[in-house]
């Protein structure tokens, strides 16, 4: 079986051809993604169009939360187009379509060709711009009631300290990601302009006040990953992402380690690369488990 | 079917029989937790020998993490004699032995008799001295790689403001527990003196002060609701233990919904008593679900 992947993102749309060894067999399209309702179901009936002969389902790794039944997106993702939810993605094409949560999906893909490979219970998070989610429980991904489940929405500092992009406050998402180093950084260094390349920067030319500021950022990822070690007992927790390129995984593998109450896990960096969205998708919808 | 239901906590040990529909059928058996290993071993075989003609299989609900083969205790439990991890339960008695955490029992007696009947995803949250947990997904207990899943201890104010029993610090336990309610009391009221009673007695009688410090509490419990629920998207969460009596569910819920991203979830207060930790024990014995 092959499968059409297709990652979509805030800004960029992303699409290849997957076999059911999650290997990329054909080159890699990327687009703007629209800001238009009809102009992004076009792009995506073009897209299908063009490799309808090679392929036998469409999958789409999407940000929003995804149902349960895997045909729509539930959440409201204020990255994309208004009206994203309302779109009927298997009324693209005459090919199955599957859809699933981009975090989600690259999760997958890491349980099944990367990182957390041979792992029965696995989490993975990304930081990027926001951190994403997708937990592995049982070898099978967990999807809760309603599809959404993995949302890293849980509460850090808990005293309205920090707004996060889902409308609630200081969520574990506003400290742990990209954005969250540049508050970090401006809250420590008192600094507006301060920038996370300043930070990483810094960090490498053994900058005090900047190896501060990364440790605060770091320690907040820690204390995140001992909450979800002793909610979930996982095997590990796989860090993907932009940002994830910085942690030192041993140092939190070995303090998680050390401070949690249910057995020890692995804290491992993602192998899958950058297109595990899409191939995670496509091995989903082609049903590699 | 019949269990017999076993109850082990810090300093009271629980028996009674239990049948398939989780009524208690013989007298509830109370004893006090012996300090010594020889002596609570001993006292394990004379209330299963007492029992022994009118049961089929003998269930333990006890402190502590118990393995994925529901045969031993794997973490260390600190209200406990010590020793307690090495006893092995089936070699007590002839009878089949199932030992499970009992956090985790009581969230199946909820499950099958109680508050979360015929929903497939809950979360069980015991408040009382401490805060013990326990996560049913997809109709079944969740243990995690090893069987200590759904320790509720993930961290709230990540730093360094309270230690926990776990011997970590800042643990969702160390807020939102009966202890944790003495201390925001003795944070918020300067009085070292003050206990969880003057905050429950004086928020009945509408005094100002104590509303404060209970509101402070509740709305800790709030934000440990509102991570779990995004991250497992539950169909809803259950409040048991004594700490429970007064917290509002109502308040909790809306506040919940109107903060997650996942779907809207329920709190509810647990209904399946006093003795849920040893009707769930033997329900999970008799493989009732």
């Amino acid at each position: 079986m092959k499968a059409l992947g297709i990652d979509v993102g805030g800004t960029k749309i992303y699409s290849t051809v997957i076999d059911e060894k999650g290997n990329i067999i054909s080159e890699v399209e990327k687009y703007s993604t629209p800001k238009v309702l009809e102009e992004i179901k076009s792009l995506f009936k073009e897209i299908i169009k063009r490799h309808e002969n090679e392929i036998d389902v469409v999958a789409f790794a999407t940000a929003g939360a995804v149902n349960n039944e895997n045909t729509k997106v539930i959440s409201s993702t204020g990255n994309l187009v208004e009206g994203y939810r309302t779109i009927e993605f298997d009324k693209l094409t005459n090919k199955k379509v599957f859809v699933e949560n981009d975090a989600n999906a690259a999760a997958w893909a890491e349980h099944i060709i990367g990182a957390s490979k041979g792992m029965p219970n696995s989490i993975m998070l990304t930081l990027g711009t926001g951190v994403g989610g997708g937990i592995i429980l049982n070898n099978k991904l967990f999807k809760g009631k309603s599809g959404a489940a993995g949302e890293m929405h849980f509460k850090m500092y808990p005293d309205k300290r920090r707004k996060c992009t889902c409308g609630s406050w200081d969520c574990f998402e506003a400290y742990a990601s990209g954005t969250g180093l540049k508050k970090t950084a401006e809250e420590i260094s008192k600094n507006p302009d301060i920038t996370t390349y300043d930070v990483i920067g810094g960090l490498e030319l053994k900058d005090e006040l900047m190896t501060k500021i990364f440790n605060k950022w770091q320690d907040d990822i820690l204390a995140g990953i001992i909450g979800l070690a002793n909610l979930f007992d996982p095997d590990c927790v796989v860090l993907s992402g932009s940002m994830s390129e910085f942690v030192n995984t041993q140092y939190l593998e070995n303090e998680t380690n050390s401070q949690i109450v249910t057995q020890p896990t692995k804290v491992l960096k993602a192998t899958a690369g950058n297109y595990a969205g899409m191939i995670g998708a496509g091995l989903l919808a082609m049903g590699v488990n």
